[in-house]
Formats: C-alpha cells, structure tokens, sequence
C-alpha cells in the first residue's frame, strides 16, 4: 500500500465538477441557513482566530488592579480617563465613573458578556453546520456518480473506474469536514471559552472597584480565574509604577 | 466524470414513484408526529423568513428612548397612546401605562417571551424532523427497490439500471434533507435568536421606563445587546424631534 | 422503477420470521429497559393522544378568571365548591379553599407539574427507545440472514433472492421506526408541551387568585401564554355570566 | 425464509474468536475508561434492579406523616429513636432530632440527593459504554475477518463462508448493546429516577415537619409527587395506629 | 475463524502509510481544533491519570474537621500556619486567615472550581475530539486506497488483497478511536468528577468553618458527598490528636 500511495497517480484525486458538487452543495445549505453576513463574519473570525494573539488572563488581571488603585486614591471619576483597546473594558470604566447604578452596571456587562458569546457561538455554528453538510453532499455526489454510471453500464470493464470517480466526491466531502470546517469550529469554540475568561474578570474586576475592595483581596479573587501553574504572583510595586503615570491600560 | 456530469442523461434522475415515497413518507410521518395546524404554520414560517425584513434591533433602541422620553416629560400615561405595529411593545406599553404592578409586568412580558420562543422551536423542529424523516424514508425506499429487483432477478445485466433506480430515493431523501429542511430548520433556528434579542431589549426597555431611568443610561444598558461594530451612536436630539410629535413608533 | 413499484409482487414483503425477529427483539429490549406498567402506559397515552381532543388554553384562561371573580365576591372558600373535572385545577382550588399557606400552595403545585411532565417523558421515552432498537435488530436480523446464507451458498444464482428476503429484516425495523416509533414519540412530546402550557396558566392563575389580582391583569397575565393570533378578547360579562350560577368550570 | 431461519444450521453462530474478540474489547476498553470498583459497582446494581422491589412512594409519604405525628406530639427528639432501613430518612430524622440549623439540615439531604444521584449515573454510563464498545469492536471484527479473508483469497468459493464468519462479530456486537448493555443502562436510569422521587418526598416531608406542617398539608404536599391515579387517600387513624406503638417505619 | 485469527499472517496489519495517514491526518485536525499547549497538557493530564493516586474524600472530611478544631480552639489566624500541598485548601484557609469577607471567599473558590472544571473538560475535549477524528481519517484512507485500486484495476485477481490493504485504515482508525482516545476522554471525565467531589467537600468545610459549624454537624454535612458504604465513621479523638501537633495537613 504504501507503494500505491506513494506511486499512485495523484491526478485521479483532482476532478473540477466533484469539487463543484461539494463546495457549490455546501455553500448553498449554508447561505440558505445563514444570511451572507453571517457567513462572512464567520469567515473573518476564523482567520482572525488564526492571526491574533491571545490576551493573557495575567494581564487583564494586572490592568484591573491598576486601575483599582487608580480609582482608590484618585477616585472613580479618574477612571474616565483610562485609554484602552479594550472595549469591554472601557464601557465597564466609563459605566462606573459616570455613576451609574451598580444593577445597571451589573446587567450591562452580563449582557455585553451574553450577547458576545452569543455571536460567537453563531460563528461557531456556520463552520459547525458547514462540517456536517460537506460529507453529506460528498454522499449526494457519489449518488449522482453512481446512478448515471449504473444506467450508462455496458461495459463492466469501466466498473472501476467510475466507481473510483464517484467516491472522490465523499472524499472530498469528509476531507473538507474533518480536515477543516469542524478543526475551525472547534478552534473557535476554544478561543470563545477564552476569551470569556477575560470578559468574566473584567466583570468581576469592575463590581470589586465598585465595592473599593483592598488589591490583594482583587488579586486572589481574580487570579481564581487561571490556572494555578500559570498565575504570575501579586506585585503590588510594578502595577502602581506602570500604569498610574500615564493612565493607559494594554489590554 | 465532468463528461458524465455534463453529458449525463439527466432524465433518469426524474421519478415519480421514487418522490411519493420519499414526499409520501416524510409527509405522513410529519403528521402524525405534529398536527396538521402547525406544519402549516412552519410553512408559513419558513415563506416569512425569506421574505420579511429582519428588524434592526438599533431602531427597537432608539424606540425605546424615544418613549421612555415621553414618560418622562408626560407621564407613563400618555405610553397608552402610543401607536406602534409590534405588539409586544404595545402590550409592555399598556401595562406601564394601566399602572400594572411591577411584578405583574415583568412576569407577563416573560411569558410572551417564553412562550414565542416556544413556539418558534416547535415551528423549527417541524422542519428538522423532516430533515430526519427524508432521508429514512429515502433509504427505504432504496430498499424497496433492491428487495423487488433482486427477487425478479433472471438477468444480471439488468442489475445496474435496477439498482441505479433503487438508488434515486436515496438521493432524493438526503437532498431534500440538505438542501432544503436542514437549511430552513436552522434558518428558522436563526431568525428566532435574532427576533428574541430585539423582544429582550423590549423587556429591559420597559423595565428601565418603569425604573425611570435617564435616557443615556437605558442606551448604554440596551445597546449592550448589539454587536459594538453596528451599535448606532447615541443622539438625544433625533430621538427626541422625530417620535415627540406623533407618538408612532416604527420597530 | 414505476412499473417495479407498481408491478412488483408485494408478497416478498410480508415475512412472518422478519416481523417476529424486528418486534420480539424490540419488545424484549424495551422490557427489560422499562417495566411493563410503563410501556402498558405509554401504549395508553399514545391511544388517547389520537383520540382525546385538546384543551383550549382560552378556555382555561376564561375558567381562571371566572373563579377570580367568584373568589373576589364569594370570598375564597367559595372555591371549594367549585365542580371541574380537571384535577389539577381542583386541587389547586381545593387548597386555596382550605387557607393554606401560599408558600406550600406554590410548591405544591409546582411538583405536581413537574412530576406530570416527567411521567410524560417516560411514555415518550419508551417510543424513543423503540424507534432506537426497531432499525438496530432490522440490521440484526439482516445479518442473521446474511450469515446463514453466506454459510449455506452452493449456488450462486440463489444470492439474489436470498439477499432480498434478508434485507426485509432492516425494511421492517426502518419502517416501524421512521413512521410509527419516532412519530409516536414525538406527538407525545408535542401533546405534553402543550398541556404543559394549560397547566402553567392555572398555576399562574392561582397565584392570581391568590394575590386577589383584579380579573383584566389576571387576562393581560395570562393570555400571554397563548400565540397572539389565537387570543380571545377579555370579555367580563360574558364569563361572569356563565360561572356564577352553577360553579361548575367546564376546562 | 422462514425455512432458513428455523431450518438453519445455527452452530455457525457460536464462534469463540468472535466471542473473545467482543467481550475482549468491550472489557478492556470500559477497564480503561472505568475503575474497576465501578464497573463491578454497576453490575452488581444492575443485579439489584432485576430482583430488589421497588420501594412504593405511597409507603414512603405515609410513613413522613406518621412521623410528622410523632414529631408533633412527642416533640422533634423523639424522632431519633424511629427505626427504620432506609438510611436517608434516618440520616433526615437523626439531623432534625439533633436539632441541626434547618439550612445545614437542607443543604446535607440536598448533597446527598446529588451525591447519590451522579453515582447512579456514573453506574448508567457504565453500561452505556459498553453500549458503544460493544458494536464498535463488532466492527473491528469483521474488519479483522475481512483483511484475513481477503489477503489470502485464492479461491472465490470460500469468500462466501468466509465472508460469513467475518460477520458474525458485527452479529455479536450489535446483539450485545441493543439487547443487554443499552437497555440495562435504560432500566438503571429509569430506576434512578423513581428513587429520586422517594428522596425528594423524605426531602420536602423533612421540611414540612421542621417546619411543624399539618399532616393533612403534608399529604397534599407530598402526593403530588405521585401519579393522580395511584395516589392512596389520607387516612388519618390508620396513620397513627400503626406507627405510634413501636416507633418503626418500614420504608 | 480461530483458524483464521490464530494462524492469520499478523504482517498484513502493519502497514506505515496507513498509520501514517491516520494519525497524521488526526494530529493535523487536532492541532487545528487545539493550540500546541493545549493537546501536550492533555497528554499529560492522561498520564496522571493513570499513574497518580485518587485523593479519598474521606481524608478530605478529616482534614476539614482538624481544621475547624484548629480554628475553633486557636482562632481562625491559626489556619494561615496549616501545610498542606493541596492548593485549593490552602487558598482557602488562607483568604478565611486574612478575615477576608465571606462573599468574596465563596466567589473565589467557586471561581476556582469553575475554572479548573472547564480546564479538565477542555482535555477531555481533545482526546474526544481525537475520538472522532482519528475513524473520519480512517475512512478517508479506506477511500483514497480504493480510488487508486479502482483506477489502476487491469487484473480483477488482485481487487482481494488490494481491499485489504484500503480497509486498514479504518481498521486503525477505529482501533484507536474505541481503545484509545474515547477510553483516555471517559477516564479523564470520571476523574474530574472525583476530583471536583474533593473541592466541593472543601468548599462546602470552608463555609462551615466561616460560620463556626460544630465539628460532628460539620462531619454531617461533607460526609454526605460520600457513597454511605465507603464513609468513615466520625472519631473526633483521632483527628484530635493528629493534626493539632503539627498543623500539617495531608490531603
């Protein structure tokens, strides 16, 4: 076998209408199931999925007790003035110097949260469903492959041959799937998850600023959030000189 | 097999007894499995979904500020003049407006919502039912075909047409599935989680009327529920001059 | 294949040791997955769910607010002479009627409607699982067929037939799945959903009552649970009419 | 075939190899994913729910309101001489006598509901495995038979009988899972379930006597965890005759 | 068959590009799904699994209860001084040590567990995913060996043991899956329950030493996470004596 893998004509594997039937089956129960901008977006999150970088958890925490120390000795209101990519974040600090209500504060974040994970299970799911309507057109391309060879069959020598035509189709069609559209609804599945982490510790973040609870005690409530193998420990000295001089949080 | 595609004899892909089996047995199956009402509600559920406009949840917002403005400079009852096409906002209006108690309003929206969302399932499982049905009945059909060809077989030429034929119900059924009831079930799946963001800033629009609110507040508490990248700024002043006048809200 | 279908000798489907094999190997993996008064049950549920009609959700509504009114002027120990053949509604009167505590009421009732809606479940589960093991001892069956046939083969002519009689096996447990088992089940999930929703208004509506909510909320509250389209207008008179006289609540 | 199947030489169906290679896999693969305490655990619960009675909820609620009566007349301490075998009611009445905090005395009955209940899965998902072991190695089987059979074909004649025996691990697999492994899982969580009911009963009747209920609201309360149609009447003075003398509740 | 599987020529399943395209093509897809980091700390998560010991919730019940009389004799600063390797105890008794407030206690170690669960389920998820891969990629080398075979057919004697060698694969593929990778995921999932047993146990003792439970209500509470067979019976004199010398807790 390895001989007929290695030496076997690759050219059989390339074959312009089965990858047609696929590609052109799949799309259409995609796009009828999802409307184009979905499928877009879906499209750029997963090659974003593959190009950015993740957030360090240990950042966001370090950012968060910065900026509690800000809002300790300079008050809420020296929140405002915080720069950051971040938009998450900075809704929550604006939220919390404009004085809004800690419920409304609180029902905001929770569904800025909600609604983020919501569209990223919406993407997830276009390459979810894409991974499961790929095979079955590969499936309904050996069918129609199948049927015209069965009806043209004269000639039993040319069983064969077009047996091995009609199942490039399925082979495609379980390629495409397990090679790529379930990878990268799983890909985005796990950069979903955390990405929520860093979501969920801007949030608790922003209620113990509101409570003015002491940065140790922030610390060991936000750290809860890694992994312990991965937790950089409390410096108290590096926060304070990094980010009060130019009230500008990378996150 | 670009030549079989191509040149392909197309008609043997057209058989009538093959679609009432497939068609026949999908169709009994569905009716047993849901009343007759609402398979035809799915229907029209599914011709609604490709025909009507999504609403845009900016527009359910600015609504929202809009009355909550005219609450506040005439009084919750003047929300009972309000004139608007989405009921669910007329319903929440009328009971801020008949002095209804909090909890009593809170609960009542949350069964509407609850109970939409239920039927919108139910409408969605119609379909994906169907998609399950078609290519079982497809296969039986299949085998009905191979079961008659291979008792009357006399003649082994006649095995490769025979079966060719037995095979279209296959092809039919998972077409049917994946081109059509899979799509459409997740579609309907689709257009719900939409149709339910913009009744839940409903919801937490009326909640915040009634809380009496400030205006910049209930936008920064609403848009939360809309992706950051199409959220509409915030202008007091076109909310203001256009919904003042007429009391009409468009959503 | 229409001249097959049509033509073809109908006798080769009916196979009195397929039929045996399919459902004696279907009934003996259900009772030993369920106990017979179960699946005696569920056989029973599946019989009314075709027979018995449904209860209106308006009519429950109308029945609610008929007793609210009876309550408000009779005072609650008028309930307890109320006559209804709905037992839940009974006893839910029943223990209003007896002044016991709201909180006792409201846990009560809730496990009342839980408890309902899982023996629901139950009686769908048995079909689900029926529609699980009818295709798996289909395949079964095949395979006894197969084998005996394979191990038997002297002379290939007989293969054909022979396979025919063998594929009946995996038609019959296909069959019996896709169009009675599944379809079974699912009417029973569908039927529960919507006598759940009838047991959720009385639930509601005798917290209402409770309450001593004035009748117009009661109908805002409770009509909520029924689609839009198919409310009927609150109409006081009429229902304070037809209840008063003989406080007997027809749901 | 009816004549094959009862004519039929059936001693080609036991096949140590096919056997060994079945249980074999299954084996080692639910020892891999499961400690060997616990699968010997489920086998010896699925002993249990084939010869142990069914304990009758009706039994259980009228012994809590026997209880309730004692409790009521002898005060709570007495409840700690009641003797019985059921050891979550002991455990209730020992905590109450005791006079444990009620919230310490509700968060224990609950961890132990909970606790007892994921074992009971735990003991399912055993099953269910092997559920899907069982056919998977099936497969793998036949997939050993064939490769065997057709590296040394030389003689077309024997494919059938070969062919044959390479099915009949298939045979074995699909056989063991839809009529042992799957259905005793069905039956241990069907198992589970009704005893949950009895521990929810003992739960909601340990807060009822806590609380110090009427035993008549205990029984409206507690039947309704009972199906309409089996729930036994309350019967006050048979109640109390039976319990009161000998302070022993067979439950 | 015996004959078959003892004296069967083994060497046929050996066949590198077979493995080779099996678990590259799996590898592939789940270093798509997973980052590097993620997939190496699965397989180390697996082989703890198997080699290190389970923690006895019952020595976690013990040590719990040393730590309340710890506490209870010599103040809650005394729990500050207690070694001990599990992590999670030790956070715990540090925030309690630092008088830290009781919601943030709760909400940080409910954060940790939350944490470290879906940590756990995430290398569940890679062997699972691997789980499914690794038969997809098998099928896929089923086809693409008998695509060549079909292609290059000139001699119908040499179809036997050319579909021998294109069913390989999927004999590898699902070797793996039902042997390996869906046993290591059931292992690493049964693991994790045990193990969040463990934390529960030690939530649920911090809380009651928060609250200054008495020690033998304390052993009530944590030994219900226990099977009732495996729990020890309470001996406050042991735990005395151990664990008040050295305040070194091994867990």
């Amino acid at each position: 076998m390895g001989a007929i893998f290695l030496r076997g004509n690759i050219d059989v594997f390339f074959n312009l209408p089965s990858v047609m039937i696929v590609l052109g089956g799949t799309l259409a129960a995609t796009l009828i199931t999802f409307p184009l901008s979905e499928v877009a977006h879906a499209f750029r999150a997963a090659g974003q999925v593959f190009t950015q970088k993740k957030v360090n958890p240990n950042d966001v925490v370090r950012a968060i007790i910065a900026l509690a120390n800000i809002s300790r000795r300079q008050g809420l209101v020296a929140l405002s003035k915080v720069r950051t990519n971040n938009i998450f974040l900075k809704k929550a600090m604006m939220l919390i110097a404009d004085g809004a209500p800690e419920s409304l504060i609180r029902q905001s974040l929770r569904i800025e949260i909600e609604a983020m994970r919501q569209r990223h299970m919406r993407a997830q799911d276009v390459f979810r469903k894409m991974g499961y309507y790929a095979p079955a057109f590969g499936m309904l391309g050996t069918l129609i492959g199948l049927v015209q060879m069965l009806t043209q069959l004269h000639d039993p020598s040319s069983l064969g041959p077009g047996m091995a035509v009609a199942l490039i189709t399925t082979f495609y069609g379980s390629l495409l799937s397990s090679l790529f559209f379930l990878p990268i609804a799983g890909k985005l599945k796990n950069r979903t998850l955390l990405e929520l982490i860093n979501l969920e510790i801007i949030f608790e973040g922003a209620v113990c600023i509101l409570e003015n609870n002491n940065p140790l005690l922030i610390y060991e409530k936000l750290s809860s959030f890694i992994p312990p193998k991965l937790r950089e420990a409390y410096r108290p000295e590096v926060i304070g000189a990094r980010t009060d001089t130019q009230h500008s949080i990378a996150v």
